[in-house]
């Protein structure tokens, strides 16, 4: 398994609610793919928000995405990490 | 305190103790600004590194990453965040 971290745009004005429910959207069908989606952040200003995951490949994560609403091909392996 | 995104870019190459010593290089100082980075992610393929951080203002984060040498203008002040 490797980690990976996406970036999505425009998600200007989202709230927290519907960022949490993206999230679940996204755990309800991860397994499919065996991804685990760990970490999430959003800035409703700028419409930015990440997401760390882990999983078998970029494409797994990005069907993953894909299919709960949200699609980004921005999907970056992680190769160090601190903190 | 507010918790802020960070976005770097140009670590092309960047190896895993060159990217564990500039974290360093930011904690040797953040408490000059009451800033703490909590955690940081790199890909060295596209250059691209992302890091967590709590803090004042993005404005004291911006000063911290310029002194300890890896200045950016992208950090996004985070508003929701899961899992």
């Amino acid at each position: 398994m490797a980690k990976f971290m996406d970036v999505h745009e425009g998600m200007v004005g989202v709230t927290p609610e519907q960022f949490s429910a993206a999230h679940d959207a996204d755990l309800a069908i991860e397994g499919d793919e065996r991804v685990h989606f760990e970490h999430a952040w959003l800035d409703p200003a700028s419409g930015m928000a990440w997401c760390i995951s882990e999983g078998p490949s970029r494409e797994a994560i990005m069907r993953i995405h894909e299919r709960a609403g949200h699609p980004t091909n921005q999907v970056y392996p992680i190769n160090a990490e601190v903190g």
